[in-house]
């Protein structure tokens, strides 16, 4: 079972001080995670970032860098992200437990599963939140709410390593429901191309910033489509454009 | 309730690092804790400390500095170690989670509850062990335990807001994803015009049984739509019937 730690993708965005990836890497390997993918980094590779990984340095040679978050959680299944505030589109909302238990019968069923942490000083953007199917609030002080980002990477992998490690009674019930999902980065070209088709008939007009998207973002995101189901609907698309042309 | 969380005390003994006094003042304040007592530390005050608490300075003000894990106890009714290893004496011993869980029910009880945490290098010693009601382990990846202290008291912190939330988290979830859902009937019409915009397109042939129908009704009934994506949905196949007509 611990081997499903190692389908599980770190992903940490435009981190600014590079002590905080170092931390980041000993907290998922003392859980047993290993896969870290560090997005357009204010200060990155750094020997900082080696200090603070102490024996977890295997981790960062091992992770990738890359410029964008689509490049970020392309090939996963289900992609979380962590959510410091009430956002004013409500998106679904889990604890780092109730979130745990959701990724672990994504990884049961076979799927890689993204977890996303944001920038110290203000997090994942909104476009950023809503690329995940839903969104991870750790419990804080009201008063005090600004958790460590290495204090947050290691919360969610304690959380996601006790999951994985909880009495197998309880999945029984739940392995039925999980079914092997789309690709992240497909689903993001499914709504990049029914966005194309609502302009193409004039549902909306090119370029405007818009809630309907961010509703039927919101809508096919919380249905964690599966590949075929996918597939259909590019080919509603397609067909929808081709008799509108 | 939040207040039980104000009667734990979080005892660090002999810590070598000031840099982790700091990590731990922040972790604690984060999760709503505020009372620190340092046993014997190397290098204490020191600014390394401070940098690292950020926001949670009042922590270290108010800190007590003694001598003896004696001193640090004194006046609490529950003290739990932290332990990484295994022990040759056998002691209770208990993950975060079920610690956390026994120590709500002594603090619901009128008790001050101490969790203590050893050197960075060594842990407690098995004097310092047995001076416990009982230990805690963080479970860990065999291959690299060692645990960051100031994430150990991370972990263990937010342990205990989890008890000390537990009724209240459910409800507040409850209050976040759930929304007026869309009335069965409606769905259904949205279902039929769906069906009626792909026969439009000639992506599924009229009257013809179909997979593709069964696939989109799961799709859509899987989760459970509100009243709001229903109207943008069927505003949207209105919108394709007119483009193609």
């Amino acid at each position: 079972m611990l081997q499903l730690l190692e389908k599980i993708r770190i992903i940490l965005v435009n981190t600014t001080h590079p002590g905080n990836i170092g931390a980041a890497a000993r907290a998922m390997k003392n859980m047993g995670l290993v896969e870290l993918v560090i997005v357009a980094p204010k200060r990155y590779p750094d020997e900082e970032a080696v200090f603070r990984a102490a024996g977890a340095k295997d981790i960062l040679h091992r992770a990738v860098v890359v410029d964008s978050v689509e490049e970020a959680i392309e090939g996963c299944g289900l992609v979380l992200g962590t959510s410091a505030r009430e956002r004013k589109i409500p998106w679904p909302l889990y604890d780092p437990r109730e979130s745990a238990a959701k990724a672990k019968l994504s990884l049961m069923a076979g799927n890689k599963v993204a977890i996303m942490f944001g920038r110290e000083d203000r997090g994942l953007t909104n476009e950023e939140l809503q690329k995940c199917h839903f969104h991870v609030h750790i419990p804080t002080n009201e008063d005090y709410s600004s958790l460590n980002l290495g204090a947050a990477v290691q919360v969610l992998c304690y959380e996601m390593r006790m999951a994985v490690l909880a009495d197998k009674a309880l999945q029984k019930n739940h392995a039925v429901t999980a079914t092997l999902l789309a690709d992240a980065a497909d689903v993001e070209r499914m709504l990049v191309h029914l966005e194309q088709v609502l302009v193409d008939v004039k549902f909306l007009e090119s370029g405007s910033s818009n809630q309907v998207m961010t509703r039927m973002r919101r809508l096919f995101l919380r249905q964690q489509l599966d590949a075929m189901e996918v597939n259909v609907l590019r080919g509603i698309l397609k067909t929808i454009q081709r008799a509108v042309n």
